[in-house]
């Protein structure tokens, strides 16, 4: 099947279409329209971008949506219908910034494909198997119960993709296989994976907590913000643009958010370079850790995504000192978002059709 | 030498006079002021409360006071001059709600005992020690040469207290001792510390970051706070009073801050005790193991506090299933952060005389 696969970002709509066959499958065309809504582009929103994209692609089989939170609703992959896009849509409380831009998309895609088959793929549905103990914050339970407040966490089909491999690897049972998968890219995660099932993962309620990120902060004290609202007088929104867009390897370097720049300047002696580079391989031992300690140990330590899969100076620097964890092995796998999100929409598109 | 110790919370004033010779070494005398500034109550403030407590003591020697912030400039306790004064109120909006406190009893017991030497004991000092990878938050580098937002650590004189003690229990010199200290009360913190120094500590630039605590959240999703404050429509006032206050073992429960009424309740059946508990346990399990990884392992973890000392069934379920990081020997050391206090005092004062 031809399966277009649309991933919308703030300001950009990344596609890809994807030939699915078991025996050949393969990219047919990808491309991205970046910059949308910024001052003097031509492309105003997620839904003028959807129109330029999708004329020229010729037959299309089905589309499958990357939509970043399924909330506690979404446990797997869905077919959209109407009851779906509202559930999907009562999910943008708890992601302002990408769901509205998720509905746009499928809503433009299906004014202009509205009898082909489209499909939901969550980052959030590989968590819904994490435990009562590790996603639950500890704030007054109702907020649970009444907001829904809970750890979801995010790239769960990067974490699926790679951990599904990694077994394969292994040679080990995926029920039986027990990893700590990193995805290192622009954003950033851990997962605790046993028996093939995510226990735990480095992101919450927002893809902002957890590890170091290019722009975001990961981990802090909320007594930052208070600090910052008080001491500085920022406003709430400030304070958030800060410790979104102007934080993590960014702000700790004060020179770039790419991993491979701060490398290069850290070796040329740059010292704000090589703390950036310290602090975000720090934080990635400590998950590393910690993880490590609520699955009794690990077959392996998957790494993935931009940084993960390029950067062995980056992988070493988090990997020193960890032997004392015990024998473990080392994997990197590519990861593949798009091939996993066409597949899911294949593999449902056929079940509807059965 | 008969020092008095005092040790100030928001509403409260605990004291005790403590003889400090080596071989009678003993409390003459304990005591607290409770309810200060209440409604209703006698005593309605520090000042107060300090002059209730000093003139029945008797002859005293010195005056050895808590501060919970000694910013970046305090490494160790300090004999208090106009400057220390000083600088100690420069470390206020850093700790709005404890050092305006430590200040106003300093005062007053300065002002009843002109003639006796006073010595500040920093909650902060033991984690000067800690490295910029450990103690900088992923923020604009900025923030921390100009509003000196870092980690800083909290409960430092219970985990120098304990650690100590741990490596003599051990027979390790200090030097080469690493362990884990989770000091759990009503507030709670763990430390990583080798060669007898702190080289990590889960409490940040306040005491709301790391460990589940009574009535505070420790770690959370920064997004918590910006959807209480968007979709609930809470002032940052309310949010952190939800969070430091409302939140804990009390806010998941709903039914107390006391880990003793929540083991009981949760022995009796009540599922929102016991989910309570899995949280607190399964947090400090994860910073057993971070900070486990970043030592390269631990000659032995160390608990203290009133949970730690005495509740054996949450040691044990902290400690299930870690038996895979290695042997490891597991310490129960009471702390006593006022004989240290009284000690440092003495010291400090033998020294001005000398």
């Amino acid at each position: 099947m031809r399966i277009l696969v649309l991933n919308a970002g703030s300001s950009s709509l990344k596609y890809q279409l994807i030939e699915t066959g078991v025996r050949d499958e393969h990219v047919i065309v990808k491309g991205a329209v970046e910059r949308i809504g910024a001052a003097g582009s031509p492309v105003h929103n997620h839904t003028e971008a959807v129109e330029e994209i999708l004329p020229n692609l010729g037959p299309i089989d089905g589309v499958g949506h990357r939509v970043v939170h399924g909330g506690e609703r979404f446990k797997a992959s869905a077919l959209i219908d109407l009851e779906v896009e509202h559930a999907i849509a009562d999910c943008c409380s708890l992601a302002p910034l990408h769901n509205p831009h998720h509905l746009a998309c499928y809503r433009a895609a299906h004014a202009l494909l509205p009898n082909v088959p489209h499909v939901a793929v969550f980052d959030t549905a590989f968590f819904h198997t994490i435990p009562r103990r590790a996603f639950l914050y500890a704030v007054p339970y109702e907020l649970y119960e009444s907001d829904h407040i809970r750890r979801y966490g995010f790239h769960g089909t990067s974490h699926r993709y790679v951990s599904g491999k990694a077994a394969e690897q292994l040679g080990i049972p995926p029920d039986e296989v027990k990893l700590i998968t990193c995805h290192l890219g622009n954003g950033c995660s851990v997962a605790a994976i046993e028996g093939g099932k995510a226990v735990d993962i480095s992101m919450g309620l927002t893809p902002q907590e957890g590890l170091v990120m290019g722009t975001r902060s990961g981990d802090i004290d909320i007594g930052v913000i208070f600090h910052l609202a008080r001491q500085k007088g920022m406003t709430l929104d400030e304070i958030e643009k800060l410790l979104i867009h102007r934080s993590g390897l960014l702000g700790l370097s004060g020179r770039s958010n790419d991993m491979r720049d701060l490398v290069h300047a850290a070796q040329e002696g740059d010292a704000r370079a090589r703390i950036a580079v310290e602090v975000f391989c720090y934080r990635v031992k400590k998950y590393i850790g910690a993880f490590w300690a609520i699955l009794g140990g690990a077959d392996a330590i998957v790494f993935t995504g931009g940084i993960g899969e390029n950067r062995p100076e980056i992988r070493d620097e988090i990997m020193a000192g960890l032997e004392n964890l015990g024998a473990v092995e080392v994997l990197v796998i590519p990861t593949n978002e798009e091939l996993v999100i066409a597949r899911d929409t294949a593999r449902l598109i056929g079940r509807g059709r059965a």
